[in-house]
């Protein structure tokens, strides 16, 4: 019985520590997945091998990449490209294997438009969750901070509508631990499992 | 912040296992969880305290519940009413408290009715997973065997539709690590906790 992989989608606000927990995922060996590799029309750095660490191409084939929507979200970051190829993803997909990203809110909107099916996670600071409290109860910020931390928090809000779980991000053992009951659970979930039951028992 | 609990309800094929599970999940602590104590209208046996073990209530007092509408779901076993009375089981999930019921697919169904954001998890059998290939490596079952086998397992299937997860109970422990896993999932599902936090961020 072959299922299809989860297509992961870690994200969150900037700074709130979507690589560290990425990295504690791998080192740990929390569960198995595998890399998208990006596309990217920055220079290779040393040791750094083409299809391994990322697609290195030019600008050009990068546009054609763009044009012909082979790229599930891409953005520009100092003058460079980078981008998640669909393909490769895909294919993982199709063989069974769990693909993890881990982008930004912008790349993770547009890969939502265009696998809505992929299991999407929002890493929040903690002081989203406790900001009310820790800002009253530390006493020393004036009422202005507050409600510009507040309003900051109402904006981050309306962009975890938009995902499937919410996880805090107190401590870097605690958010994996709830990222790995995330990607369990989503393995045992009726709607990705029925096509697989259903064909099961459906082949004479 | 207050969140509400889950109501959790475990369900599957009569002779699947889900009491051992369930039995599991409560000794070893997996996580914690109120009991819902159920109506009936048998006699209590030495030891039972009503409103411990059970609510003992006769058959006018369990009819005038089911005419109110007092109870999630409800049977008839061997002459004596059992049933869910809704009432404590929203006080628990107000409190924040996780609720477990462990059902029959008929009570299930009944629950889904009325509390359809529950959390539905079905216990399948591992020969509903692996049906077909133990069947044939087996090699000693008739065609009409196999076949016979494959049309309950369809039936089933279709009644797993109205669930959330779809759990084999290989062994018990498999079964309740994927059922710890769903728990915690759901815990921070955007859907169940996008309300609280709007509201933590809107008390000013």
């Amino acid at each position: 019985m072959v299922k299809s992989g989860l297509l992961l989608v870690l994200s969150g606000p900037s700074g709130v520590g979507k690589g560290t927990v990425k990295s504690a995922i791998v080192e740990k060996k929390v569960f198995p997945f595998q890399y998208s590799v990006s596309m990217t029309t920055r220079k290779p750095r040393p040791g750094e091998v083409d299809g391994v660490d990322y697609f290195f191409v030019t600008k050009e084939r990068f546009q054609e990449a763009i044009d012909n929507d082979e790229l599930l979200e891409y953005n520009e970051y100092v003058g460079n490209f980078y981008g998640t190829p669909i393909k490769p993803v895909e294919e993982q997909l199709a063989k069974g294997n769990d693909v993890l990203l881990e982008i930004d809110v912008n790349g993770a909107r547009k890969v939502r438009e265009k696998m809505p099916d992929g299991v999407f996670i929002f890493l929040t600071p903690p002081d989203i969750h406790t900001l009310r409290s820790r800002l009253e109860n530390r006493g020393t910020e004036s009422e202005e901070v507050i409600l510009g931390r507040i309003a900051q928090a109402r904006k981050e809000i309306l962009v975890m509508e938009d995902y499937d779980y919410a996880v805090v991000n107190d401590t870097v053992a605690n958010a994996v631990s709830h990222i790995k009951a995330i990607v369990d659970a989503e393995h045992v979930s009726v709607k990705r499992v029925i096509d697989s039951y259903r064909k099961m028992v459906q082949e004479d």
